[in-house]
Parts: C-alpha cells; structure tokens; sequence
C-alpha cells in the first residue's frame, strides 16, 4: 500500500503499515523537502514526488526519489489519502484511473467514499468496498463511545459539547493565543457525521475552539434508553473495550497535559495516545442520565482506524473485533 | 460604604459606587502597597490599612493612610467584602461586632449571608436583609439568563457546560500554559449555585478550564417547556432585558478577543463587559430545545449586581428594574 | 484630516486627534462594516467607504455613509494613513494626486515618505515636510530610548533582543499557541529602522516571537561611551522624558500583564499604555555598560507619534519638545 | 545505581541508565503513587518509597514496594538525586551517611557537590569525585556552546538572553497564560553558574518568561577573541561536536515547536531533544560578533550529562568525549 501525503496523519499511517504482520508500506509521498521527507528516508520507505513537487529539489539535498505518483501507483493495491483537506476529493479521480482502492480521512465529504468508517461502529458493513472514509478525529472519538453505549443501554439522545484544541503543536502559524472562539454552525457538523456510521442516533454536538495543541475534550450528556445498574457497570463497559484508557483518580492524569505526559511515558510512536480517554472520577451516571469527559489525541486517534479500514476492504479480518486486535497488538496498545 | 479588599471586584465596585448618585464611598482598603493602592490615592478615595498591613508601609512611600479598618467601620453603614475567597466568613463578625450591612461576593458560601442575590432574579426577596452574597460570574452569568428563559417559556431542563478561564488577566502564576482541565464535581457547583436564586430550576453545569485570561463562555442546552415562536423571539427576549449585549454577525464580533475589543472601544471602565454576552448566530432553537453561548467577563459582571444589592439592603428601590436602571445609566451601561 | 483605515491604529488615532485642541477630524473610512464602524458612528465620526467597500452595505445596517474616499479628500489638508501594511504604498499616489499632505505608519518602507519620524529623535528635522512616516512600535520604543541615552552619556554599541508578540489581542487566527519562533533575519530590520532616525546609531537587534498578546519586551545591553554616575542618574534621565513610564518594585508591576492591568485602572483610551514602560529594578548598570528592559505597547505607541507628525508637517509647534507636551497633555499623559 | 526522586528528570535518567552497558538501575523512589509509579513498575524497576509515602498506599494499589529508602541506599554505589529544588540538599548528609556518592541537579546550589559538572566542558576536573553536580538545563545549553566557541576562537565577551518557557508540559498549575515576565535579577543566576564549570568566561544573561512549555530560546551575541574565517566555519565547529542539533533551512524546523516534532518523529524516549537545537540560518557571524539562537529542552538535555557524571565519579571513562560517545550510542544520539 501507499500512503498520499506525509503529513500529520500520513507519517503516523505510515510507521502503523509497515508495523502490521499483513501490509507492505510500498512508499509515501511528499511535495517538498522537509524533516519529515529525511527522516522517512532514514526509516527506508520510498520517497515518491507528488503535486507540484520537483524530484530534484529533493535529489540536490540527499533525499533519493523513488519516482512519482504515477510510479507508485504502479505498484500498490491500495492508496490511504492524507493529503490536506479537499484535495482527496481530486485524488479519488487519480485512484479511480490507477485502479486503486483508497482511504480517505474525515476531513473529505462523506460522498468521496462508497462509506464512511469507524472499526467498533461499523466495520462489517465496510467489509468489501472500494473506497472508505476514516471519519474525523473528534467524530471517530464519539462514535466509539456510541458502539459502547448504544448496544449495553440505547442512546436517547446525546449532547456532546466539544471544546476543540486550536491547532496542532506544529502548525504555529494558526492561533487563538488567547480566547475562545466559539463555532456558529449549530449544531456542529460533528453529529451529522456519527450519524454517518450510526444513522439513527440522536446527537447533536455544540464546538469552541481554545488555545491548546495537545488534545481535544469532549463533555457528554447522554439520555439513555435503560438505566444501567451504575456508574461502575458503565465504566467497566469502557474499560472492556479497546481503544479506550480510563485512568484512576490515583494515576493524578488530571488534564490533558498529564494525559500526554503519561502518552511520553508510555512510548508508542510520536509519544501518540490512540485511545479515547476518560477519567473514572470524570463520569456521573444519574439514572438514565449519563454525563463524562473525554479526551481525543487528535494527531493520533484516526491511525489505528485507517489500518482497520484497509482490512475491511480487502476482508482480511471476519470482523471489527479481530481486526482491531491485530492492529493494536501489533502498535502496543494493551488489550482490555 | 466602604469596600474591604481592593482587588479586581473591590477596586470596580469603588469606581461603581462612585460613580451614583445616591452613594458615597467613605473608604478602601488594601493589606500592601501597589500601583493600585498608588491609583486609590490618585482616584481620592481614602485608604485604611486592612490585615496585617502596617500603616509605615504606605506612607513610607508616599501613599497617605486615613486609618484602620475600625476607624473605617465607624463611619459607614455597609461594607462591600471583596476579600480573597473564604476570608468574607471571618470578615463577617467583625461586621456584626461593629452593627454593619455587609455585601459578600461569590467566593464564600452561602452561609455567609442572609440571602444570595441577583438583581434581576431575586431583588424583591432580597430587600431589607442585613447581610447578602452576591453570587459568583458564572452563576449570575445564568441566573441572568435564567430570569429570561423561566418567566417567558419555563425551564424543563438546563445543561451548562461552562468553558472557564484559567487566570484573570494579572494573575500571572496560574496557568495552565497549554492544556484543557476538566473539573471533576460532576455536576459542577455552579448548579445549586443557580439555585440559592431560583430553588426550583432544573439546572446542572459541568466545567473545564482553558487558558485564557479574558472570558468565560457557557453553552447552554435548555430544554422549555413550552416551546417559543421562534428563535428571534428568544433573541428579542434577550435583547429588551438589561444587562445582556448581543452581537450581530455583520459586527464580526465573532470570538472573546473581539468582545473585549469591543469594550475596550466602548471604553467604560477598566474596558470592562458588565452584561452577559450573547450572539444572534450562536442561538438556536429546535422546538423546545434551545442552544446557544454566552460569554461572561469574570471580572466585572457582578459590579452592579453588588450596587444593586446594596438597594436591596437599605431598599432604596422598589424593584429590581428600578435598581438596575439607575445603576446602568450612572455606570454607562445602554438601557435595553 | 482624515484617518484612512479604522482598525487598531486608525482608531486610536482617530481619538487622539478629537482630543486635540489645534486639529480637527473631518472623517475616517472603512471597507466593510463591524462594531468598530458601529462605534465610530456613535462617537460622530463622520463614516466614508474605502477601497472595494459598497455604501449600501453599510447603510442597510443603520450604518451613515458620508461618502467615498474622494469626497473625504476634498474636504482635508492630511491624511493618516493606517491601512494594512504594503496598502499605504499605493495610496501615496491618491494622497499626492489630491494635493495632500500625508502621514504613513512604520509597516511601509521608508521610501514611502520623505523622511522617517519619531517626536522625541528627529521632529526638528521633519519640520515642513509634506509626507512622514512614523517608524513602527518596536522602532519608536527604541528611538525613544535612543534619544535619552545618546545626548546624555553617547551610544558605542546598542544590542537589542525584541521579544515580540505573536498577535494583537483580536487577532484571533494568528498564533503560535505553544512555542517560539526566532525571527531569522540576523540582524532584524529593527536596527536599520532606527537609523532613519538616528543615522549613526550602532546598534543591531534580534527579534523572537512568543505566545502573548499584549506587549513586546525589548531586553537591552546597550554600551555607553561615557559612564553615567550610577544606575540612578540613568532611571532619572528617563523618569524626566515624556513618553517614559518606570515602576517602582513596590508597585508590584512584574511583568506584562500587571504592566496592562495599571493601564486599565489609569483608563485613557482602549485601556492603552501609551509610554515606554522601564522599572527600577530591571536596569543595571556597570560602567559603561547598561542593561535594561522595557516594555512596548504595541497597539498604542506610536499613536502620540502620529499627533505629533502632523504638527511637524504644518510647523504647529516650534520644536518636538512643545508638540508632545500638547499631544500628552490632550491625551491625559502625565508629565514627566 | 539509584535514583532518588522519579519524576521529570528522574525517569528520564532511570531510562538512561537502563540503557547503559556499564551501569545498572537498582530502583527509583516514589512518594505518592501516580501513573509514573505504575509505568515504572511495567518497566521492571523496583519501586522503594521515599519522604512521607506510606508503603500500604502503593500495595493498595498493586504497586510492589521494594522497600525504604535505606534499603535502596545498602544496594548500590551512587545516588542520582532528582529530587525537587533544594531537597536534595538535606538528603546529602542521608547519602554521606550511608557512605554512597551522589549526582544533585542544577535546582541545587553549587556547594551541595564537590563540584559542578558539564561532559563537554569539564570532565576531566571532576574525575574521581565523590559528589557531582549536574547544572541545570539553561546552564548546561551555554557549557556546550562555551565549549565549542572558546577553545577554538577564545571569547572576549557572552550575552545571552535566555527565553524560559514558564513551565513544563504537565506542569498546568504554572503560568503565565498571557504575558512576559522579566528576570529583575540582572544579570541572572545562569551566567555565575557557567563560571563553575568555565571559571574565567566572560559571560552575563538576562532572562525572561514566556508562556510556552516546550523548549528555553538563548539569543547569543558573542564577542570572540579571534575572528573565525566564517559563519560555515562556526557551524562547522557546532556540527563536529558531540549533543548539538543544527537543522538546515529546508527542513523547516523553523520553531521551537517543529523542532519538538522532529523529536516526536525521531522517537527517541519520551520524544525527547537532548541535544542544543542551532539553525544554520539562525547564526550571523560579523567579524569577531557571533549572534546565534540555540534553543534547549529543559525536560531532557540534562540527561546524558547526568550518565557522563556518573561514569566521571567512577573514573570509567578516560576522558568526557569517550563517556559521551558510549552515553549517546547507548541513548540512540547520532555522534556527529
């Protein structure tokens, strides 16, 4: 497989591919030299030119040029797309002529893809197309909760207010430095975009934007169907499925940048926290009224999901379980 | 009066006090000398040394000393405590040793008073006490809010989800730098907050802090009982009512760094935002659910709410309105 | 005259020059509707649309619209020029085919005018001209600094590290958040910058720029050529020149935001703190070299600086010493 | 080897050491349990707790307690004391008393050790000391800067200004949110502390705070004695040494927060930047007057000096460059 842009999303895709037992990173793609190019080249994956890019701008520096996206194409099944938002779009064209299957990220429309997906949500109605969209970051974060929630205790109806990070640690041109800038859209685009995997949850979803690069927060109110027996059952229900780490009151992990400290700790790729993370202090169950927190890493979170995604389309797992057990074995996230 | 602790809310109320008609600020107090006890001076209002300040301190540096707290509490009928959180409590018995009214500020507990206060939410039940607290920005920032939504359509449920900042402007020990914490009282205190003013709103908040220094920003899901015409006659209930600004979307007021922009335009003191601060495009109406932000200067909404507490005191207006229009039209604040 | 572009500094000019005895301010423009075209209307400054601005857009509003750019013209003898930076570049041609007389602002290159300004460096020497430029905020503060620390004790070599500010406080999309960005321009353009004002001054700056809105910190070592007396007779030399504001530790004015919170309780216009600001205890010297730090308000510096430029054109006042005092005295600056 | 006190720079050393061919970790001491205690036991190093912590509050938790600190110290030979500022002043008489030698941090003052420690700067004074001290992060950033610039070209005269980050990532109770906070101590604690490792280097520093967590920025002017032939030469020499990171224009690590993401992409433990960060573009050599930015990672430069200390202690190196070649081989550092 190919990954189409070395950015945020695709570096990480692309150390994920090459760490899976069933994948081969055939090469990835850059527009112009930068760290990332030369450190993808110490880590040995192909550098193919893309877009406007030049192969000698690259060639003068060191950096060795496989060839171009017409050369990687040539040699690959399956491209993930993480290029800049909307520019899928376009590619889908250049997978479609190249006979490719693709991936998507969540910053396309839902209509680049035959579906949208999310691996606890919806894996085995993606099983078997030709093109899927990864939803976003925050909107893959709650569609995890809802593939807890929704089967144990059915989802009334979900208020999720999500208190967005303004930009990411690299992408220092971009602010607020100091304010909070609330989103107009209401309700935000969010919740149309669960509905995308789960189509008949009620949500609807209220954003801001704050000053931070380390990892957005969700605040919940879900209405549920049943109440469950307490808060423990619910929180016992994250806690036995993947992709999430809840942590104790002990742990003192009381923000988010203890959470991304514990992240270094930790050690996976790019100090990345790939699962959502609630806090078990962080959730109040009152009746069928359910109110948490959660945090999303957004740099990291969609990684192990686009992995997922490729198994889907080629049907290389029976379902969403053992598909993420390979993925998250293979990346070190701990089992539940 | 005079105003014990002359600090971010005690040197406002002094200007606030000032500036009316039918009050008079008899003194100040500051525990050490600064630019802004160096600024009381300027200003002429007396300064009496509180706590364990030494008089030989100020006058040392040319700041001169009218006396001590007890020569202070002998000339004046009331005192607004703007002391540090939980000094009020102890404050309070020197205020009964000396037969003083006294107005608390949110950071004390309810306790500490004979009543909380609001103006537009509770004048009438409030007048004539001794002693009263007006209570904290974040909840006079919903019961204002709430004294427009309960009488005209009735509350059946509010969800708050209040987006604090982490530091006022000055305090610059407090952080955090870069990180959003959650809080986790689930539901916050603000809540039964709200209720020392309205006992029977169905109300429950959760918060997190942000780091900003310039606002709070609440988004508020409530849930009507009987549902509006429309979303404009939300706005409109809004807009007749005082103390609550809203902003057009053609103004471009699209954030909290543009509303205090425009306050410093506007230039009333301190380029302080004394009403709760709406958007026309952040409100939305879905039946009875009603969505919409507020934004909340933590340093000023509750200046008039302690003058007009001091009428409620001494009833010196026969309602809420009637206080609140005198205290607006002396603090520059337009009429509805 | 006239103020051509109504944001951060055309408004605060537009202010100063109400305020001024000898000037008259007969209109400002705007391309497109906001509060701040709102709240110069309720101030009575009468509105003319700029650039690609329609009339009608505004006039839907409520907004008045006095006329186009060339009625403007017709009715002054200046304009100030505070359109974004490069735009002042091209409207020198409208000014100069309208036969006025124009000041520009320190985001143009110096070839826009006919010589660079700075009231307390070179105001004898601008006398009569027909077009100025005044240097920018981090030019003027060092400019100023010059022009006590030259005449006094002579200036070896000046070497100056500017630590700027990321974005003004409404300028909600700039950033960095998180982090420090070293301006690689070796020497910055700032020191070439002061020498339009003073030709012979050695001096090279460095400039960085960090997550604040609020001021700029201009740490200093500047090496003298004849050793002042102490580190006093130096704090006297700038406590005895206008535009200079020192606090003493006392005061307990620490840092950049203390610094702004005493200009909100001073409360001149938009909370502004219109002078270099030193303190006492941030000045150091030894021998014949001297360290200090001063603060620069980024949003206001300059705006006395643009007064006093006008008087220069039209010879108002025999030297800079006799504009200043009027301008400070007009905007409620205090007097060395 | 022990290390007492695992917190930042504790753990980070008790990584180092693990990886360490010649060096083994006997145990870390915790106080509290936290989600550092629980990592610490994944890892496999034995956990004894220290100060006021009670044993039963780990078991509690399923952390295994090793035991006391006075079991540690009969285990091992030398002592890295991380413990928070100052402590590790009181527990040098614990470690003289057990007869063990110790490595203290830069939070100490100088006579807490036999002397003070830099790898490139003065290894070979202070083989066969019983007790070091490793200085701390700033500090160390200008030691391996003066040891490059001094032997080859000599230094008249150093000024740095040193642009702290105010607090570390997870540190989120520390500001400031929005402002600059200048060091009044002039010049500053750093350039004294250099001298204990240069003794007769002309150096002074100023200092201020900024609000980021990531890295410290030192803007250099340097006056060398000797003029190098050019700018490449001075990078040269930087490039040539051991623990410095120079990053060519086109990489695009133009901040301090792409340099963090080079960090995160190399993956070193705990993304972490041992080395001082210098861009090619960001040195400006004018005949003997050097400016250069370098930028430090306060968390983690300190860490290889802390292995080198030891190995100086024990005298199993023959000399600094030999130690720091085995430390960054075992770290994963690139020798230059």
């Amino acid at each position: 497989m190919a990954v189409n842009g070395y950015g945020t999303i695709g570096k990480r895709v692309a150390d994920a591919v090459a760490l899976q037992p069933d994948m081969e990173l055939v090469g990835i793609t850059k527009t112009r030299p930068s760290f990332e190019a030369r450190h993808a080249q110490e880590k040995g994956y192909p550098l193919y030119v893309a877009g406007e890019g030049k192969p000698a701008d690259f060639e003068t520096l060191g950096l060795k040029v496989a060839g171009t996206l017409k050369d990687l194409f040539a040699k690959v099944d399956v491209v993930v797309d993480a290029s800049p938002d909307k520019v899928g779009k376009e590619n889908r064209r250049l997978y479609e002529a190249a006979g490719l299957r693709a991936v998507f990220q969540g910053g396309e429309k839902p209509e680049v893809a035959d579906a949208s997906f999310n691996a606890l949500g919806n894996f085995a109605a993606c099983r078997g197309k030709r093109m899927l969209r990864v939803v976003s970051c925050n909107t893959t974060g709650l569609a995890r909760a809802a593939a807890v929630l929704d089967p144990n205790w059915g989802v009334d109806h979900w208020d999720a207010t999500l208190i967005r990070r303004g930009a990411d640690p690299a992408e220092s041109k971009k602010g607020p430095i100091n304010g909070i800038l609330p989103n107009f859209q209401l309700p935000s685009h969010h919740g149309p975009d669960v509905r995308t995997i789960f189509p008949d949850l009620s949500i609807s979803t209220t954003a801001v934007v704050v000053p931070t690069t380390l990892m957005h927060v969700h605040v919940n109110h879900v209405r549920l169907k049943r109440a469950p027996p307490g808060s423990e059952a619910v929180l016992e229900a994250f806690r036995r499925t993947p992709r999430f780490r809840l942590f104790a009151a002990w742990e003192h992990a009381d923000g988010t940048p203890q959470v991304m400290e514990y992240a270094r700790d930790r050690g996976l790729g790019f100090s990345d926290m790939m699962e959502n993370v609630l806090w078990d202090a962080g959730l109040r169950l009152d009746g069928r009224d359910l109110y948490f927190f959660q945090a999303i890493h957004q740099e990291s979170i969609v990684v192990p999901e686009n992995i997922d995604a490729i198994r889907a389309i080629f049907e290389r797992a029976p379902d969403g379980r053992s598909s993420i057990a390979m993925t998250d074995q293979a990346l070190g996230l701990r089992p539940p």
